[in-house]
């Protein structure tokens, strides 16, 4: 530890997602000592959204004796671009789609404290591999199952940015080249529109339409259906519920399969809300992937869970990379 | 350079396609001194590849003095692992399509010299890294196009091996997940059934039996159909054998679209027969990538051809491991 991080024994965690925004401020030893939250969406400017996110900070950087006790700050957001501090075209936020938001910059001259920013699934992926399953993982996979689908990549030890800070969009893969359904990044058959908690619902409302598979689900109006409800079906044994996860973990495992033939990890590791499904899910990633995997890579990778909890993987390698500041 | 090295000037760089088995003995500058080949297929056996390997090296190695001269030995191969040493599974090999073949020992054994492996494509992408057209770049991939499609990737500036040093088979993610052409790995819709040199012949033969566009290829038995001719007639301005290109480029394109989402490199650098097409692959290259990419990704990468004639690129890169040892 040096000097300057003894002085200023905090760091702020900022896990910015499609649908929550968590704040998290964070000791050198990786204790969460107090936290506070705000809806990211909702806001007309980006300027809205840095005066919201500031007033609920004010609140926990008094928890911890003000911002004096604070070196830095670490946010993970989705297409946040690690060489420049900026979210660029992010597909999933309202103030943040159509072009290059400067917020690390934002933040900073607001708080009066240097700022960094990365992709929120390559800050999940440090979080994992500095507190979780990751621990002492050289080549590792992170898939986050969210609003959206992320990725986080570490190869030989590192996290992949790619040439322009970018790298690990595994969401946006296209598993459908045809008939694909329509992505919030403009074009069609992306894994994101599958595999994630939206993806997910849309799925079963497919299948009460088009299938007469009885379920609980069909009590429901069709466009309230979340993926949660779906999970609680599921865990009760609702036939349409696990076809929906079936269908789900059949999907990944066939994309893993691809990105296998890419980097060849030690270990997928999934996070977010679709894993507290647990076996329903990871189940069928597995058979899928064993299935449809060159034959060199069959039975090799390990299919893990996350080993944090909720969001705090994410507030974790957000904060991780203030200290590196 | 190190007093062994000195005393010994040269390596031998093996490049090990589908088609033919191409040595060459390289100085410590890069430059090859004596060359040979045999052709990689019709041997029962690993035993006899290696025997006619040895005979045709014998001529060669007498060429520069002796084998006392030789300080090791680079083999760049299908399926090879970096980590053992080992062919694993090579659909494309007679003699190797079925277990694990331990051709950096039995070359070592009738050599006496110590001998390393790689895949063939990390090979050339260590070629074009040192040699070509990839110097001084840290994020780009190598997409080799002859009897298969293969790959190398360099992420940070190193070669990607992942976990089991099977990585960057990218001939091998699915480009059609129904009605895909079957592969030599068993599999349907690789990538490599459609972009590599027998991929393209079945394309023009596709197009001769489903469509009546006008074409010289007509003229030729459908089964004798390679490649080359392709190139010959495109040339030519022949229709047909440009919209072969144009369906090839396009699905490379939507290929690296995919790939630009995991590791974003700086460029994407072809090698092999096909890129002799030049702009008539080039062009729907560049034109699907950016029509199908990320917005985020649109315009950044670079298309380009190797630097390197014909098989130097993977003699010299495979030789490079030789210095290494």
């Amino acid at each position: 530890m040096n000097t300057q991080s003894e002085m200023k024994p905090y760091v702020i965690g900022l896990d910015l997602g499609g649908t929550n925004s968590v704040f998290g401020i964070v000791d050198s030893r990786g204790e969460i000592k107090a936290t506070t939250a705000i809806k990211t969406q909702g806001f007309d400017t980006v300027d809205d959204y840095v005066d919201a996110s500031v007033n609920a900070l004010q609140v926990i950087i008094e928890q911890v004796g003000g911002i004096d006790n604070i070196k830095a700050m670490g946010i993970g957001a989705p297409n946040g671009n690690y060489y420049n501090g900026t979210i660029e075209f992010a597909p999933n936020l309202s103030w943040g789609h159509d072009g290059v938001v400067p917020l690390a910059k934002m933040f900073s001259d607001r708080l009066g404290i240097p700022v960094a920013l990365t992709n929120d699934a390559n800050a999940a992926a440090i979080g994992e591999m500095t507190y979780g399953v990751a621990r002492g993982m050289k080549n590792f996979i992170m898939i986050t199952l969210g609003t959206g689908v992320g990725s986080g990549i570490v190869i030989n030890g590192q996290l992949v940015y790619g040439c322009d800070g970018f790298a690990g969009e595994l969401g946006h893969v296209i598993m459908r080249r045809t008939n694909g359904r329509p992505c919030g990044c403009g074009r069609f058959g992306c894994l994101e529109t599958y595999c994630s908690a939206t993806g997910v619902a849309r799925s079963a409302r497919e299948l009460i339409d088009t299938t007469d598979t009885p379920s609980l689900l069909r009590e429901m109006k069709a466009e309230d259906i979340t993926s949660l409800d779906v999970s609680i079906a599921a865990n009760k044994g609702d036939k349409l519920a696990l076809e929906v996860y079936e269908f789900t973990g059949k999907m990944l495992g066939e994309a893993c399969a691809d990105f296998a033939a890419f980097s060849s990890p030690e270990a997928f590791i999934f996070f977010g809300g679709l894993t507290k499904a647990g076996d329903l899910i990871m189940d069928p990633i597995k058979k899928s992937y064993n299935e449809k995997v060159l034959k060199i890579f069959q039975g090799k990778a390990k299919f893990l869970i996350s080993g944090l909890d909720g969001s705090a993987a994410a507030v974790l390698g957000a904060s991780a990379i203030g200290w590196e500041i």
